[in-house]
Parts: C-alpha cells; structure tokens; sequence
C-alpha cells in the first residue's frame, strides 16, 4: 500500500505530506477520498499550515464501533462543517453551522483535511452522494454548492426575482440553483462575455456592472459571489436591488465591509451572510442538485504537488472554469 | 381665529411662519395638532427648510367628501408614513413602508409638517388613539415606538434575548416592549449611572458598554437605538451578540456603515434596518401600548420657536429626558 498522506501548506506552498491512518473514535468514519473541490477558501489557509480541501468525496473504508449512519462501501461528501454538539439550539433547529461547538475547516483538525489519502469524518457529517451524480461533479457542491443553496432556501421565495453577482465557482452554481427553484434569474457581472454562459447555466438576464439601468426589474434577493466587494453606491439602489431585499454576503469580500449608510437605510435592505450549509440543507441540496441535474462545470487535476499548484495558479488568476477538482 | 402657522427651518433656525389651512383633497383630513414629538430626525430637516415635525397627534377638524375612515371630532396621530399607492407588492402584504411610492416625512410635503396649527393627512394615514392614551404620551409614539415596536415586530421570537443599545428616546420606549413582549432585555450603555432608569424601564440586565464580558448571556436581536456607531469590534462577538443574530439598524450612525468583515460573516449575523412602521404595523403598537401601558418619559415644551429652540438645544446637547414633546 502507498504512503498515505496529506496536503497543507509548507512555507506557503502546498506539499504532500506523510501521514498515519488514524485510530478511529467510536462515531468516525475512513474516507478514502476520491475527488476534491478546491475552493477560494483555502487559499487562506496555507500560510497557517492546515491541511486543505474541505469539497471532498470518496469511499467508506472503515468505520468506528458505534457507527450506524454509514457503511463499508458508501459513498459520501463533506469536510466543512465537521461536527456540533447536537443538543443545542441551534442543533436542534436546523442551524447546526451556527453551534458554539461546531468544528468548521480551517478552525479545527488541522491535520484532517480532502487533499488527502483519507478524511476522518464524524459519523453524519458526511452525506451520501446520490446514485446518478458521478463524484468528481458531487465534490463543488460539498461547499460551493452547499454554500449558494443554503443561501437561496434561507432568502428565496417563490415569485421573488434573483440576482447573482459573479460568475465563478459559487456564482455557476447559484444560476443553476436559482433558475431551478423556479426564479428569474439575473447575472450581474464585469464582463460582457459571459452573457452567453450565463444564460446556458439558466439566467434570464445578464448585465454588465455600470449597465444596472438596463435591468429589466429589480431583485429580491443579491448573492454576492464576488470575492472582492462591488461597487455598493450603484448596488444599493431601489431600482437594482428592491426595497426589503436580502444582499446575502457569501465570499470574504475584504477584512472590512463598508458601504454607504442612507440607500441601505431607506431602502430597508437587509444585510446578511451565510456560511455553507447546516446538514439537513446540505442533504437536501445533494437531492434537489440530482433531481435537477446541476452540475458544476469543473477542471479536473491530479491530486499531486504538480496538480494542486497549477490548480491554485489558475484559482489566483480567475482563470477556472468553474470549479477545480482534484482527482486521487 | 389666530393666524394659522408651520415651523420650519429658516436660515439654520426654526421659525414659525404663516400658513394658510389648504384646501382639502377628497381622501384628506385636517388634523388640528395638539402635540407633537421632537425626533432627532427632525434636525436634518432644519437646513433644507423643511416643515417640521413627524410626531403629531390632534383633533380631526375637517375631512374631504370621500373620507370615510375618521370623522369630524377624532383623535388621532401620525407624520412619519404619509401615503402610499395601495396597490403594489409591499402594500398589499403590510409593508407598505416600502412602497415605491410612498410619500415619508424629508421627502415629501416640505409644508405640511406636526409643528403647525394644523397637519394634513390622507385617510388611513393617521391613527385612532386608544382613549386611555393621553395625546402628549401619544405623540412620541407615532415614530420613536412605531419604530422600535416594528423592529421587534419583525425580528423578535417568543423565547429570544433582546438587547437595546442606547437609553434615549427610541432605547427607553425599546426596552418597556421588549419587556412586556416577555424578552429577557439586557441595556447596553455607555453610562453606568443608567442603571436604575433602564431596570426601571424594564430592563432585566444593564451592562456598561466595555464591560460586555459581564453579560449573562448573548443577545439574539440587538437594536441600536444610538446616533453613532458602536465599537463593533467588541460588539459583534458570539459571547454578546448570538449566533444568527439580528442587528437592527434604527438610526442614521453615521453617512457610511463600517464594521469587521470575519466576526460578522463567521457569526452568521443578519444586518438588518428598520424604517419606521407600516400601517398595520403602527395600528397594533398603539393597541399593545395601551394595553400595557408603555409610556414614553416627556419633557413638555410650549409650541412657539422659544419652546422649539430649548428642546433643540436639549436634544443636541443629549439632555432630554427621554422625549421632548411640544404642546399647542
């Protein structure tokens, strides 16, 4: 059997590393991974050294004493939200991403990571994939699909218009997700040239940044994709964004968030976040993502130094289209 | 009969100056005022010219030959929300604040103010004050409470903690409903010496701003009642602020809103605003009011531009104990 190992950062590269299988508590599983998403997010934590990837999915190879959720031989997804406490509030009540208790990626296991031989998931913090959905299509939906959905079936309503600002690894997503629940769906973007995309992924719409005049109604609710902030003094206008909308902020967007006070005001828009998926979305979201079949569009490469770096180098440059995918 | 008058801004002052009683519309009603509030909204008003005063309550004199929701003899109140189209998504599911056409105090009407002998108002746009309401308690309702009453309206569930940032004229009218709305209610205050005022009001917890780290538990709606911005960096963390809580907006604190990005996003915090009240709205704050007897504390001054210019100076000096009210 091959050295088993894990990638994280070495002095701000990415470096496959030797690791051990570990003894598995009585409610883990062993996942042998099989794909990885590499997400934006991870771009963070290289410099800390953490093990990466967090969009993983593979095979169950073993499973601890006490296990029941799972089987040797499923196949399942996960690596952002890593547990919780499961007797809180917000446990109780759907929000388990908001639990004082939760382990999330890049705050808790850092040698645990889906760039890796093997993840170590808590028993339920996996997901089985659905049977038509092939892996490497299931891995940039364990967080970027989880991420736009979970923001669309906190915000969204049925008769409501959506906007979506970007169109990148979230943003390809979010048009899919949105246009399927049954929404207008309007792409704002920098570049003229992704209208035609924009449109096969499912929009209505597509406006250029500078062109909101053109738009045909405002929206309901604004998925922020970007990961720089847009420019608000146009945004936070009643005729692009409509009076009591949610601007649902999904991608560090800057280490401050600042915009002006008195459009945001009198439009009583509402400012909000979300941050990936609580489990019983992010399951939900596996079956809608199947039954419609979204699909992120992805570029695959090997899950090797060579292969992470020219993913990383193409992620830096805004040059993938949408989602990169590691393959083991 | 007197010479009919509005205050308004002349010069940076506010002046009375002569108005002649206009010729009602069909839906129109003629209010002759006998108190109104002092809002500090009311201060951005002066320089532009503005007539004055959101906050009215009075005795309907006269209605137009379509008005059928008040008659001749009818106490009433209003000034903030002064019409809307009726017709349109925000008017027909009670948000009518929202409207595209609404008509609000500063934007509309700049010679109809609730500093003058009389006020004009649309039908449906004043309210019935409940006959246990005295007019000059009445008044500061009509923005101060319909403002914080809304805000909790909306954002606050049976069950929640509340915090109330700030103990002047909207924050002493937040913590008596937040309490009879049965919220543990926790004051947050720059000033220790509040204390016994904010318990007084309702409060069930008073916590001197820098010392959050006292608090009994965080807060999972928290309303800034303040004109200036608070220290988010010391707000906006799980141990004061709830996971998932909302931050509700009340006042203009500031032309730009600034806060920490990662705190906020990490806490899943909803940034959310409050503009005064819809009818509805307004209608049932006036009925909880009443039934239980929130009260807004007044300090009484005589409606001439001498009893103006104290209450100004006392509102800009921060002296007013908690809401200035001008009587007729």
């Amino acid at each position: 059997m091959a050295q088993t190992f894990v990638m994280r950062g070495v002095e701000g590269k990415v470096k496959k590393t030797p690791a051990e299988i570990p003894e598995l508590k009585p409610n883990e599983v062993l996942v042998k991974i099989t794909h990885s998403g590499l997400c934006g997010t991870d771009l963070y934590y290289i410099d800390p050294g953490c093990a990466l990837g967090h969009e993983g999915v593979g095979i169950v190879e073993k499973v601890g004493n006490a296990v029941t959720a799972h089987k040797i031989g499923d196949r399942v997804g996960g690596g952002y939200l890593r547990s919780s406490c499961g007797r809180c509030k917000y446990c109780l009540t759907g929000r388990d991403i908001m639990c004082y208790n939760r382990d999330v990626f890049g705050f808790a296991g850092f040698s645990n990571g889906t760039f890796a031989t093997y993840y170590v998931a808590t028993e339920g913090y996996v997901y089985p994939i659905p049977e038509s959905m092939p892996s490497e299509i299931a891995a940039p939906l364990q967080c970027a699909g989880a991420t736009v959905y979970s923001a669309l079936n906190t915000y969204y309503q049925t008769g409501m218009r959506v906007g979506v600002l970007g169109i990148g690894g979230l943003g390809h997503l979010a048009i899919q997700f949105a246009a399927k629940m049954g929404a207008p769906t309007t792409v704002f973007s920098t570049s003229p040239s992704k209208d035609k995309e924009a449109r096969d992924f499912g929009a209505s719409e597509f406006v250029v940044l500078g062109q909101e005049d053109k738009l045909e109604a405002p929206v309901d609710v604004l998925l922020i994709t970007a990961f720089k902030a847009p420019n608000w003094s146009t945004l936070m206008s009643e005729k692009v964004v409509a009076r009591g909308a949610s601007i649902v902020v999904l991608g560090a967007i800057g280490t401050t968030l600042e915009f002006p006070f008195f459009p945001y005001f009198f439009n009583c828009y509402n400012l909000v976040t979300n941050l990936v998926a609580s489990r019983a979305t992010h399951a939900e979201m596996l079956a809608f993502a199947a039954h419609h079949g979204v699909r992120p569009l992805i570029e695959e490469f090997p899950m090797d130094e060579a292969g992470v770096a020219e993913a990383l180098a193409r992620l830096q440059q805004g040059k993938v289209r949408y989602r990169a995918v590691l393959k083991a």
